[in-house]
């Protein structure tokens, strides 16, 4: 219901026509550089206490939902179901990179 | 338990001393980076179309999820609410951008 | 010359310390950002269009100026040369894509 | 001349038409993503190693290449001259970001 409430927002104010993936993707590299905005001159460490000092938590959260809005738009339109798609790259990955004593051609 | 499968994955393997905010935003860049490479060339058409070839839906799912895989890792390393970052950000996006036929400025 | 300009443009503000490569990069991945966000609702075709409008074509013209900038600081920072790593880049991409009418796998 | 290499070199694959600004700026948060690849991990020490290491820098110098190669052929698209753009924005910015010592906010 979160997401098709993202959804909806768009969809009252006439924005759908502009939500192409292609544009999705183009506006996900948007807001992802405005993160960026917030962590480039921070050190690892500074990067690590951000979030407990209130007016950086509140712009690093903002950020935060701006991207994942837009991920379950792009998600949505595009008729993929993104916990299955987080699943079947899990799994992926775990044959790609095996855990610890395991070995690491997926041939097992 | 997807959001903490996904953290486990990286515990296992040893990944999360790289994990730091700063890192995983850059490697947010990255991930992004990988989906606009999929799209740069399509035209917006296209871009719709895509999820409907297997091999093109595969790859775009594929990039999606390692998007969202980091930006669950960022809000759980930052301790960020990720709905309640998105409902906050909503109802300011909802005051920033009124629907039609409601004043722009947020008194109402 | 220009290069120079640029450098000593951070030195006298006391930014050096901050340039590290990783930095720089992070900062690359939000001025891009930025000029995303000029394009991202532009059809191709008005994104054509958008340097012959004097206002959307100063603010393409300052986003591309900082990209450009921060090129030239990380290039400088790290010692390489753009103009060789182009050249060089250039011609292995003239092996990997041939002209047409010429065998693309490079063994010619 | 190495900005007309750069320009034939696609004219002469067929690419030209595939150039759009949009695309072009979409490729460019493409190779900067590859860009944010190489350097995710490593600490800000570490990436100010990476350049005296002979298979990162060639690596590092490649990607930084891709990412010029775009922004010359946008500037050249669009009309644009870099030069005369970089040194519009650094007036802008010596008037944003005044000399230590002077007042901030370009009333002088």
């Amino acid at each position: 219901m979160m997401k098709s409430g993202i959804r909806a927002f768009a969809t009252v104010r006439g924005w759908e026509p502009y939500h192409s993936p292609k544009n999705l993707v183009m506006a996900l590299a948007s807001e992802v550089g405005e993160l960026c905005d917030l962590f480039r001159w921070l050190t690892e460490e500074q990067s690590r206490l951000a979030p407990s000092e209130p007016v950086q938590r509140e712009a690093i959260a903002d950020e935060l939902a701006d991207v994942a809005n837009i991920i379950f738009l792009l998600s949505d339109h595009m008729g993929i179901d993104l916990c299955d798609a987080i699943e079947v790259k899990m799994r992926k990955n775990a044959i790609k990179y095996p855990p610890p004593g395991e070995p690491a051609d997926g041939t097992r």
